[in-house]
C-alpha cells in the first residue's frame, strides 16, 4: 500500500448508484491504477417501470476500467447493497470482501445464479483490514437491521475516509457489540478527510431506539396472548428480531414454525453460521403443527410489506395451503411500511381482520439508521474535513448537509453527489468536474437491459388505454384491398357491451382506407397514418380515450 | 310525517358503499314508501384499476325503487360524499339537500356536467329540518377539513338516527361555531335509537387537534421567511386552511396568488358565499406577480399529494408557464400524504429540494377526523341503542366496534356492515337478512361501466409483459398461406435491440404453422391456439416472460 499523503494526491470517488433515490448503492474509490468498489446493490421498480422485476446499476464505467478493479468490500447483506452483485460480477469479476454473515447471504445469491464457483470470497472481521491496490481497508462494528453489518475506514494515498454503512448506534444490541465509537473515535483524533455517512433517517430528529425495545414488546404480547396462536410477520434478514421472537417462544414454551422461503433461507443461513441462537426442539416443520394447541405455536413469517405473493398475504386472502387464519390468531406486524408499500399493508391487515383475527401493528418495529442525533454523535467523533451525504433521496442528502456545517463542516467542503458525479478530494481542496456514465439497467424476468424507455412507454399506454389493432391485406402490386379492415382491441373496451362503438369504428376506418384507394395512396406508411388518425380523432370525441392504435397491413403477392 | 315508534316498527339502512373501503360514500334509510339517501360520493381507482378516472356506487337497488326516492341529504362537500351525485342524478333524479357551502360546490359540478337546471336543491341550515316522507331529517353543526359539514338527526317511525358524518371536534374551529354537543346530548336525553359515527380515524388515539393550530405554524413560518417568496400547497376544499394563509398574508404585507384549478374554483365559491373573508385588494392574478418582490407574495396552490398534473407538481418539475421555482422560495405541503401517494408527494420534495427551495412539509396540517376521545364524547352523549360504525376499511369498523363496545354498547347491538347489507332496525331487535346489488362502476374517460374486470385484467397482463401479435393471411377455402406470419410486439422488448429473438420466435410460429397445414388443420381457431402456445412456451424458456399473445388470421377469398 503506497501512502502518499502530499496535499495535491488525489482520491476519487464516484457513487454510481445510491444517490437521489433509494437502493442501488455502489460507490468507486479510484486512485491511479486502484479501484474498489464499496456495496453493489438492487433497487426496486418505480411504479411507473411496469413489468420489471429489479433495478441493477450501469456499470459501464467499472467495465472500461475493469483491469482496475480490486475488489467489491461489502458492508453488509440487505438488498440494496448486494442484490446486483450476480449480474455485476459475470461482467467484471473480482473477489468480494464482506464479514461472516453477509458473504454467507451473498453465497446464497451466487448459487441461485449458479456462479458460486467463479468468484473468490474472504470473510474480514470487524476490526481487520485487507490490502487492495493502493487501498487498506478496516471493517468497523457498526449496528443495523441485519447483522454482521459494516462500517469502513478506507486508508487511501490521499488520507482516510470513513464510510458508515447503513447503521445506528444501539447500545443494548441483540447480537454483538455496540457500534464502535471508540475506533471512530481514534480515526477522528488522527485526523479524517471525509466522512460518508448515511441519510435515510437524517430527518427525524432524536435517537432510534434499540432494537431491544422490540423485543420486550415482543415478550408482552406473547405474556397477553397465552391462549391464542401467534403469527408474527418480519424483514427475513433481521436476524436479531427473528432471535427476539425465538427467545419469547422459548420462555413462553411454543413451538416455532418459518414461513416463507426467504425466511426459511436466511434463517438457516444465519443458524449454521451460528448468528441465531435456536435451542433444541424449538422449531419444527409446518407439517408438524397440527400435533401442537395454539397455545404451543408461534409462527415466523415472511410478508410483512404486503407483499402479493408472501406467506402472510397468502394467509390473509385465504390461499395458503397449510395456514388458515382464524379468530384465535394473534398476528403481529413487525415491521413499518417501506413508503409505496402502506396500502398493500392496509389490505392484508384488513383481510386478516374479516377472518376474525387480531392484528397488531404499532409499536412493533424499530428502524435499522441513525437518526440525526446518532448522525451528529458520528460527526463529533470523526471531524472529517469533508463530508459526503451517502443513502437518500435527494431531500435528505440536503438535511443531511446543513447538519454537517451545523456539526462544524466547512460548507464548501459539503458535496451533494450525483450518481456518475466524479468528486476529487485531496487535502488541499475538493471538487467535481467530471461525470461516467451512469443509469439504471431494467431487468425482466431473464432480460437484462432489453426493457427501457420505449418499451415502458408503450406499457404505460398500454396499461391506460389498451391497444386496438386494425389489420388488412392488400395486394402488393395493385394497391387492391382484398381483407379487412378488421378491428382487435384488447384491454379498450368490453367489446360485448361496445358494440356499436367498434362497429361503428370499423366502418370509420373502412371508408378512410376506401378513400385513400380512391385517391391512389399506395404507400402502406401513409395509410397506416390515416387510419390511426382518424379512428384516434373518433375515439376521442366520442368517449375522450387515447388507446393505442396499431394498424398492419399484410401483403399477398 | 308518521312516528310510530311500537317496538315492531323496523327501518331499512342500507350501505350502497362507503364500507371496507375509503370513500364512495353513500347509504340507503328506507321505511315502507319512503327512501332518503344520504351522500352520495365518488372513489378514485385501486392501483390495479389500470386507466380508470373514477368510481362510483352501483345504484340498480335505487333504480329499481326510484319511485320511493324522496331526496338525497348530503353532509358535507368533499368527492367522497358528493362526487358520484353528477352519474346518479341523470338515473335517479331527487332534490339535494344540504348546507349552503356544500350546496354550492355540488352545484359546480353539475354546472360541469351540464344538469344544473335539472335537479332540484334546497338549502338547510344547522338546527334546521326538513321532512321527506317517512322522515324528518335535522342538520346538526360539525367540524370538519370544510366548512358547513353537518351531522344528521333522521327522525324516523322506529326511532332516531344520529349520523355525524365526517366529523371532528374543534373547539377554536376558524370558521362557526363547535361541533354541537348540546343537541347531540339532548338528542341523547331522549333516547336515540342507533348511532352510525365515522370510523376514519378511530385507531389513532386522543384528540385532533384544532385546525387554529395550523394556522399558527402558518403564522410562524410567514414571520421567519419574510424575505423569502412563500408556496403553500394544501387542500383546495380546505376553506378554513386557505383562510389562515390569506390571515397570516394580510397580517405580513403580501399578497396572494392563487393556483391550480379547483383551488380557484372552490375559493371563489367560498367568497361568493362569504365562507372566506378576503380583505381587498389582498389576491392578486398570476400575472401580477411581477409587479411584486418575493417578501410581497404568497401563492397558496393545489398539488399537495403530488398529483402529477397539479400545479405545484408541474413548478417542481419546471413545467409550469407562470412560476418558476428558485432558491429564494419556501414551500410548505400544508397537508399529509393520503394513503398511497407517498412516494409521490416524495418525488415532488425531492424536485423542489434539487431547484434550491426550502421545504416545509412537517407540524403543517391538521385531520379533520375524530380520533378516539372524539369518538368516545359523542358516544358518551348519544347513548345509543344500536352502534353502526361508518367510513372505512374493515379493520377501522372493527377497532370502532370495539372502543362502541366498551362505550356501553351491547355487543350484539353493534353492526359491522358490508355495503350492500340491509340492516332492519327496532326498538326490540336489529338484525342482517337481506342484501341487496351493490357494486363498483369505473367511469374511464366519458364511458360509464364499460370497463370491467376483463378489460382491466387485460390491461394488467399488458402493462406487465406487452403484447405480440401474430398475422397471418389464409386463402378462405383452400387453407393456402398466403401472407405472414408476421410478428408486431408493443411493450415487449426494445426491438432493435431483441432481432434475434424476435427473428427466432417468427421462424417457431411460422414452423408451427406450416405444420398445421400439412396436417390440414383448417380450423383457424385451432391454428391460433397452437400458434400461442408454442410462441409462448419458447418464450417462457428463453426470457422468462408472458406477454399477451394475439394471433390473427385474416381470411382472403
Amino acid at each position: 500500500m503506497k501512502i502518499d499523503e502530499n496535499e495535491n494526491t488525489k482520491i476519487k470517488i464516484i457513487p454510481l448508484g445510491g444517490l437521489e433515490q433509494i437502493g442501488m448503492n455502489i460507490t468507486v474509490f479510484e486512485y491511479e491504477d486502484s479501484i474498489i468498489v464499496v456495496d453493489c446493490g438492487l433497487s426496486f421498480p418505480d411504479d411507473d417501470m411496469l413489468g420489471i422485476d429489479l433495478v441493477i446499476p450501469d456499470i459501464t464505467y467499472l467495465k472500461e476500467n475493469a483491469s482496475k478493479v480490486k475488489g467489491y468490500i461489502i458492508t453488509h447483506g440487505h438488498e440494496d447493497h448486494i442484490g446486483a452483485l450476480p449480474y455485476v460480477l459475470k461482467e467484471v469479476n473480482a473477489p468480494i470482501y464482506a464479514t461472516k454473515l453477509t458473504l454467507g447471504i451473498i453465497e446464497g445469491k451466487l448459487k441461485e445464479h449458479g456462479i458460486e464457483k467463479l468468484v473468490k470470497k474472504k470473510t474480514v472481521k470487524h476490526g481487520q483490514s485487507i490490502n487492495l491496490g493502493c487501498f487498506r481497508i478496516e471493517f468497523i462494528k457498526v449496528n443495523h437491521s441485519i447483522a454482521d453489518a459494516a462500517g469502513l475506514a478506507i486508508f487511501t494515498p490521499a488520507g482516510v475516509i470513513v464510510h458508515t454503512g447503513d447503521f445506528k448506534i444501539d447500545y443494548t444490541p441483540v447480537f454483538g457489540d455496540t457500534t464502535d465509537l471508540t475506533r471512530f473515535g481514534e480515526l477522528g483524533k488522527k485526523g479524517v478527510l471525509a466522512l460518508m455517512a448515511d441519510s435515510t433517517n437524517v430527518i427525524k430528529p432524536g435517537f432510534t431506539s434499540s432494537e431491544r425495545t422490540v423485543g420486550k414488546t415482543i415478550d408482552h404480547i406473547f405474556a397477553e396472548n397465552t391462549t391464542r396462536r401467534i403469527i408474527i410477520a418480519t424483514f427475513a434478514s433481521n436476524v436479531d428480531r427473528v432471535q427476539q421472537i425465538i427467545n419469547s417462544a422459548n420462555k413462553y414454551g411454543r413451538k416455532v414454525v418459518i414461513e416463507g422461503r426467504s425466511m426459511v433461507n436466511i434463517i438457516n443461513t444465519a443458524r449454521e453460521l451460528e448468528y441465531l441462537k435456536v435451542p433444541e426442539n424449538t422449531i419444527i416443520d409446518i407439517e408438524e403443527m397440527k400435533n401442537y394447541t395454539d397455545s404451543q405455536l408461534v409462527l415466523i413469517t415472511t410478508g410483512s410489506q404486503g407483499e402479493s405473493m408472501a406467506a402472510l398475504s397468502r394467509m390473509a386472502a385465504s390461499l395458503h395451503k397449510k395456514v388458515t387464519i382464524k379468530p384465535s390468531d394473534t398476528v403481529v406486524f413487525s415491521s413499518s411500511p417501506i413508503p409505496g408499500n402502506e396500502k398493500a399493508v392496509s389490505k392484508v391487515i384488513n383481510e386478516l381482520s374479516m377472518q376474525g383475527a387480531n392484528v397488531i401493528f404499532q409499536d412493533t418495529h424499530v428502524s435499522g439508521h441513525a437518526c440525526q442525533e446518532e448522525i451528529k454523535l458520528i460527526y463529533s467523533l470523526v471531524k472529517p474535513k469533508y463530508a459526503v451525504p451517502l443513502h437518500g433521496e435527494y431531500r435528505h442528502l440536503k438535511t443531511h448537509a446543513e447538519l454537517a456545517e451545523a456539526m462544524g463542516v466547512d460548507k464548501d467542503n459539503i458535496f451533494i453527489l450525483s450518481s456518475g458525479d466524479v468528486l476529487e478530494l485531496s487535502s488541499k481542496e475538493g471538487y467535481v468536474n467530471d461525470r461516467v456514465q451512469v443509469g439504471s439497467i431494467l431487468v425482466d424476468g431473464l432480460g437484462v437491459g432489453d426493457v427501457g424507455n420505449i418499451v415502458l412507454r408503450d406499457r404505460q399506454n398500454l396499461a391506460e388505454n389498451g391497444i386496438i389493432i386494425v389489420v388488412m391485406t392488400f395486394e402488393k402490386y395493385s394497391n387492391q384491398l382484398l381483407s379487412g379492415p378488421d378491428i382487435v382491441s384488447r384491454g379498450f373496451v368490453y367489446v360485448r357491451e361496445a358494440e356499436n362503438l367498434l362497429e361503428d369504428a370499423r366502418n370509420i376506418v373502412n371508408d378512410a382506407v376506401i378513400d385513400c384507394i380512391e385517391k391512389n395512396i399506395a404507400d402502406w406508411g401513409k395509410i397506416k397514418m390515416i387510419v390511426k388518425e382518424t379512428l384516434s380523432d373518433y375515439l376521442w370525441k366520442k368517449i375522450k380515450r387515447n388507446p393505442m392504435i396499431l394498424p398492419i397491413i399484410m401483403e399477398v403477392e
